[in-house]
């Protein structure tokens, strides 16, 4: 016994640590499964994919394939191919999503579709996609077939939902969540569903997973909507504001819109329409989203969500594996503080 | 007995008729697992996908799975589903395809990507896509999901290797061969293939039918380059000379300047490199493949592959179906003459 004593030693912020010490010797097969399964006797294919698939990207979603399994104390390997799939499709959406809105800059590099093209990014987005669903028909199990198919349709759907919403700075707030419950949380969702396939669990398991997964994901993606509008280029790669410059009708906009007064409501319909895309009406936009508390209350949505996933995990005996769940709902919602 | 005799009646030109006739009454169900699956609550999916759907293709990828399954007397209902599948991906690749090559025009109608803008082609594409892996998991085969997700990785993969190879007019016509069996045959085989599947029936028909598919494909396609330099807007559908003022390197051109002086040859790469775009060049490029034989060799190539087609389906015992098939392989040829 020592002298000095730590009775409240203050509790570390929540990261993604325990997460990726938990799955890091999975996680290596993953990515030599990944390396593996992107080449082509194309060459353009393996070097544009890797541009982005080995750009520092978290490997977030294959995470969470493999902690989910480890929380159901799978011993198999069929999740390592299994977590590249989801790799692959988030890979494919990715590339598809920059041609989309656009893009030049992602986690601080430029897109594949400046570098390489919008028609290369189109294509091996296809190809990352088509390859995805080979693996899993190695794999062989059709009940893991549907999950990510549905997905992937899921994610398409939402995607337009998102595309025809643009710039519409009226639409709702269940719209707005069913968008992004599509276009993110679905392969979030998905991710840690497939685990309890392959671990041949009940369904209430793979329910409770899906939860967690869907629910995750929709944390983390309001999140990501509110540092857009409080980070700059060096902590998040890309450039603050993004969402107000491409008139992307998000969370925060949404409320502060719900909330403003008629002109308020005018600045926003002309700033999402692209009218006000100026430094000064970006820093006119910061003050209206403080006043009406607007990115505090979409933190707020988010961390609902979080805890939400959080009690998800509530069936499940206590285990690193939780814990390291756990923790990382909590990372989800307070990295923005 | 009538007065007049007709010992040799002239025969009539090959056509599409005996394979429309033939597969018919099971086209309309897949026309209505189409129409019935393309659906989804975000409006602008099946608005856009139906532009295209109900834009006067000829269905001939679902109507060759039809065929090949008559021609097996497969008596079930699977391949209406999987022949649906064959058009959702031919579909997605035609919206992907239009987004890549800036095309304005298809079948004499204006393409997707120029009425609701590229973000929204490359989008549906890919639900289309999903939505294709879905029916496919609810067909339930997994012999079926191989086929169709390996030929989807393979068109990508011929897609990529023909945007690496635009504009390089002294690719070889081995090289021009592999990306045409990739991204055009690959489907026609997939195709007719899983006919051999849903019967039930052993590897050497599957064999068979994938080579027929595989064979016929790469007629069709090395016709319609050899139409594009013959056609105008009104029997194609497109402008005559599109592949000319792309760039797209396609067997006439390949053949042509292999056969060409040095003065046709630096002719063939400034076009090619996109700084001969005109009319009088376009018409100088007509000269040039008339006096090398590029048109005529292409056809006879084309022919070379439609015989191999035929010849596949040797092992066949002689039935309706199968004259419907070994006539397409002859229209195939045929329609450019």
């Amino acid at each position: 016994m020592t002298a000095s004593v730590h009775p409240f030693p203050a509790r570390r912020a929540p990261s993604l640590d325990p997460l990726m010490s938990l799955v890091a010797t999975d996680l290596n097969h993953v990515n030599s499964v990944i390396l593996e399964r992107m080449q082509s006797e194309v060459p353009l294919i393996p070097e544009l994919a890797g541009h982005l698939i080995a750009s520092g990207g978290k490997r977030m979603r294959p995470m969470l394939t493999l902690a989910a399994a480890r929380l159901l104390d799978y011993a198999g390997a069929r999740h390592h191919k299994l977590a590249a799939c989801v790799e692959f499709i988030h890979t494919a959406t990715l590339l598809h999503d920059d041609v989309v809105d656009g893009s030049g800059l992602r986690r601080g590099r430029r897109t594949a579709n400046i570098i390489w093209g919008n028609p290369a990014s189109v294509l091996v987005g296809d190809f990352l996609f088509a390859r995805s669903f080979e693996l899993m028909v190695e794999d062989g199990s059709l009940r893991v077939l549907r999950i990510l198919s549905n997905a992937s349709a899921t994610i398409a759907e939402g995607e337009v939902n998102q595309l025809t919403a643009q710039r519409q700075v009226e639409i709702s707030e269940d719209r707005y969540l069913d968008i992004i419950s599509a276009k993110t949380a679905a392969l979030f969702a998905a991710a840690t569903r497939i685990a309890a396939v392959v671990a041949e669990r009940e369904e209430a398991v793979e329910t409770a997973l899906e939860s967690y997964g869907r629910y995750l994901g929709i944390a983390f993606q309001l999140v990501d909507d509110a540092i857009d509008y409080s980070s700059d280029e060096t902590t998040m790669g890309k450039d603050q504001g993004d969402d107000f410059r491409d008139g992307k009708v998000t969370l925060p906009v949404i409320l502060a819109y719900a909330r403003g007064s008629d002109a308020d409501r005018r600045f926003w319909r002309q700033a999402m329409s692209g009218e006000r895309a100026g430094d000064a009406d970006l820093a006119h936009a910061f003050g209206l989203l403080k006043s009406t508390e607007a990115i505090a209350d979409t933190l707020d949505r988010a961390r609902h969500y979080g805890q939400r996933a959080i009690d998800a995990l509530g069936s499940f005996a206590p285990s690193a594996a939780r814990a390291a769940m756990v923790e990382t709902a909590e990372f989800a919602v307070a990295r923005a503080y």
